[in-house]
């Protein structure tokens, strides 16, 4: 395997890549069994969260991984100051360069914005989120609970169910789902459905055609409430009725056995009803452990070094 | 004794409890004499302070107390993200369980929020402070620095003056003070006097009737400017003049040899005269330090696997 | 020489000292090319960084130093609770002073602050940067870089050029280069030029000027656009034209082999042109690397415990 310096989206990765970021994420979360959940392999190392979206839970997610593996955090605070001084992100790259630290976890509005980033830094960058284009270690959470959910993954069913449209999400889990071997459908309403649906992915027009179409795994996008200008829908009770999982489709997903997923935070009444929280297949939870574990192993993956050793 | 995984209010706490937790903050607070202040008690654990509500002090002092255990600290950012789009406390609680935190530190404006929480993990949570519920780590704290500064607290007078209506302090230090045999009376405007005093504390109306009760120590609360939509009292100038440590009842204090005490931060100029900062019975600083101290010994009890050793 | 607890400004360090400062960094820097860049010199020792200010650059310079030296950060947020509670400043010492950190950073717009925090705590305090007055570590680090460049320093000639006025880089860098025998110019618009310019420094109203005195460095001030109520120039593209470095002036610097200067964050297109960032002789990127050097070498310095050592 060529030592590789950053995770940018999933499309690049090989399948050897994909697979061993999967298997080493296993021990890792074996680790959360104990009492003591840390291991020294990133000691001395440091990892700067630079987020220039907000984001509680992935930005907790990578930090928690990076504390577990004994790496240092350096809090760089992008809304406060060097930028509403107006620096540009290359500025702050190249300050970031000359300070060293050994990765770079980045979040921006933008799309494309982490490649840049990687290009003007010895550092490993990885993408937590950019834009419409890609989450890469949110797609690679969602493979790995699906993995150690189901038996096998070859031909599972999954549908994709919201705004396709402007899902980094979307765009990133659905093609790691088919790399693995599944299959994929999107449901979602015609203003919010990609016009580039890969031919390999069925398009899904009502929760009819869902059923009809026999998923295995509903997996529920957030309704980015706070992204829209215009009004892709009627309203949020609109939504909830015509292309949420309501109580009535949940009981139906119950009888048939079926899993729900969601990358999270929920909102409650807009694509989902309360009462997923609870359903016994839901593995919204499951996702955000494995989070964790996945971004561990990513860390463990590009640490520096690690091609010389190979 | 049974160990207990949380810390939510005083008066579920058993005799036993309290003593245990004023007990071992002994040792934690010998502990800052030395250069390196550090023990590994509680390496490998993850403390994550969930502030709804903003407060340097109380979180900082949580912040220092883990350090100082070598714990990890979490940081989690409630008003950046996840909230503002809408996300629920239990939502937020239950990512916390799945990243399986050791040790959640949760100050809310509504009461009760953190009893909630507790109820919905197995991490330890730590009330730092809820409405006008309880403050509990202030209560233990301020008793422990009565204990330490007087000879014997039985019988001792202790009166509390200000807003106790609106206060958790006055709630939960009160309370801790007449568990532990102390005499509490309150000093307030009527309308910031509870309804519901307790029958064994003396309610006082004026500095002339607080006097004439010869209490040996003098606990100031905040007055919480920013809390307060409707004035409970005139102005802040006549609050000062009226219920406020003036100049005049400062000279009074320590010709009678009082203690001062207070959970800061301060208001210079309404609840006390800046003369207070540097009476030499003033026990404000001490409280600071032993808040560590206490912090610690509360962070200890609760530990992981405590319940399995003893 | 004797022990010394804060650092506060150039003005008052022996040469003894600077000395002992820039020596230091040099191995610490060396750290910097291996993989582990960290030393458990400061292990158990609390950094408390206080920005009144914002700075995501220095502030993120002073963590690295603490973190590759093995202290503690305690973070406190000084924006979000207390000062908006109107908490002075003192009184934040005497709670810092009471939690018993080793090291307050401290930055804040006032003039003096640090001093007068200095004076109020047994930490040792490091002026980050107060107001028009001083900022000794980004002038140490400017110092080290510049020895680090040119064979000997003696008789070297450097040009300061921008808001001379408001720069505490300004004050404090031209004081330690003068301090090691260097020549000092400042170029400047007649606003932005200070009344009482020091006797051995040059003053220089132009470029022509600039260049008729054969400077060897150009060092390039940031244009506070932030910072301006009343403009003092007409507009951000005639300070360019008649003051920035454009590329014109560029390229004669590159003709001539000056090295430019610049503290950060740089505001392209107003102090310099975009070409500046790829120009060979710029140093700006080894001044962020240095600084992160010097301010370990600064921690170093002001431990607690190192007057008993020596």
């Amino acid at each position: 395997m060529t030592p590789r310096k950053d995770l940018l989206d999933i499309a690049s990765l090989t399948d050897e890549e994909i697979q061993f970021v999967l298997d080493n994420a296993v021990p890792f979360k074996d680790l959360f069994k104990r009492s003591v959940k840390k291991v020294p392999t990133l000691k001395g190392q440091t990892v700067l969260p630079l987020f220039y979206e907000a984001s509680t839970r992935t930005r907790s997610s990578f930090e928690v991984a990076a504390t577990r593996l004994s790496a240092d955090i350096i809090q760089f605070d992008v809304d406060s100051s060097s930028v509403t001084k107006g620096e540009s992100v290359l500025d702050t790259v190249e300050t970031l360069e000359a300070m060293k630290v050994d990765y770079i976890v980045v979040r921006h509005k933008q799309s494309g914005i982490p490649n840049l980033i990687a290009r003007n830094t010895r550092a490993s960058v990885i993408n937590a989120g950019d834009g419409f284009h890609a989450h890469p270690t949110q797609a690679l959470l969602d493979a790995f609970t699906i993995k150690e959910t189901v038996s096998s993954v070859i031909g599972r069913k999954v549908v994709i169910v919201g705004d396709i449209k402007h899902s980094r999400v979307a765009r990133s889990t659905s093609l790691i789902l088919r790399r693995l071997g599944m299959k994929v459908a999107y449901l979602a309403p015609g203003s919010l459905m990609p016009r580039d649906v890969p031919d390999e992915v069925k398009v899904l027009n009502t929760w009819d055609e869902l059923w009809a179409w026999q998923p295995e795994i509903i997996y529920l996008l957030r309704v980015q409430m706070e992204r829209q200008r215009e009004p892709f829908f009627p309203s949020v009770s609109e939504y909830h009725k015509v292309y949420g999982m309501t109580d009535d489709r949940l009981a139906r997903a119950r009888a048939e056995g079926l899993y729900v997923m969601h990358p999270g935070p929920v909102n409650r009444g807009v694509e989902l009803t309360d009462n997923v929280m609870t359903y016994e297949r839901s593995l919204i939870n499951q996702q955000v452990e494995n989070g964790i574990a996945v971004r561990m192993s990513v860390l463990y993956w590009l640490r520096p070094g690690a091609g010389v050793e190979a």
